[in-house]
């Protein structure tokens, strides 16, 4: 088992596209992803991120905090689960952004999610300290309407 | 992915006893396992097999035949999200029983479905002809009271 504790926010894209074409980051990863099941309690996600395929069970969110068992698995099964998820799919490119000793993972939404921009970190507790990028927004580590489970039923777009 | 496909039979109890007997067989895991996800198009189940764990998805059944994936997972994990199974638990000890060249799967089940014996054959293809041992009693294939995915939602003691 994991527990993750992650934090997330909005991003202003203007000053994250200026930085990104700076630095030339070559970390990028497109991610399709969909829930075999979507409840508050667990959910169930199969995720192909750049040639791998991965099963992820995340448990009830309690503040940053949430459950989290991750298992690779074979693409080929990624890309036949991801078919049998009733509900669409999730479309991003992911960049790993390094910003004072911490690893930013901000991910650009694709397709019925276009426009939304999210930054998330990982902490090793709940009240770690980071600093904060100049790029980064409003935190939302609370607003469910971000998380992808709830992002897959209700797309950006339609908000 | 797999393809499973599986035909299953009830049991003589006297004559497989017998034949346990007889024959002193040493191949016997202690089987529980409870269902993440139970509908009729889709299960996740996890199991933990002696001192294994793992995670099995599969698709609705046609015949003898599922769509099956199943991973290796820690078992500390299948034990935690054993616990997050809401509709309880399926208890039971696995005899592995060779006969004429194939390997028979024997469950007796426990628990709130003591009494219950069943046996499964797995085949590569769904008229692949095999011998019947004489312990075997009537198919339940096709059965879908006799699932294991079904039985931990209406237990063999209730019937």
């Amino acid at each position: 088992m994991g527990i993750e504790i992650e934090r997330k926010f909005l991003v202003d894209k203007n000053k994250l596209s200026e930085e990104i074409q700076k630095n030339n980051f070559d970390k990028v990863f497109s991610i399709a992803q969909g829930y075999l099941k979507n409840e508050k309690e667990q959910t169930i996600r199969v995720r192909i991120k750049g040639e791998k395929g991965f099963l992820t069970i995340k448990g009830e969110q309690q503040g940053a905090i949430r459950a989290e068992y991750e298992y690779e698995i074979p693409v080929e099964d990624a890309e036949h689960l991801l078919y049998t998820c009733k509900e669409g799919r999730i479309i991003k490119k992911r960049y790993l952004i390094p910003y004072k000793g911490k690893l930013w993972e901000v991910d650009f939404f694709e397709e019925e999610n276009e426009g939304l921009v999210v930054a998330e970190i990982e902490l090793s507790e709940e009240r770690e300290e980071f600093a904060k990028p100049k790029w980064l927004g409003d935190e939302i580590t609370s607003d469910f309407r971000y998380t992808n489970a709830v992002l897959v039923k209700r797309p950006f777009k339609t908000w």
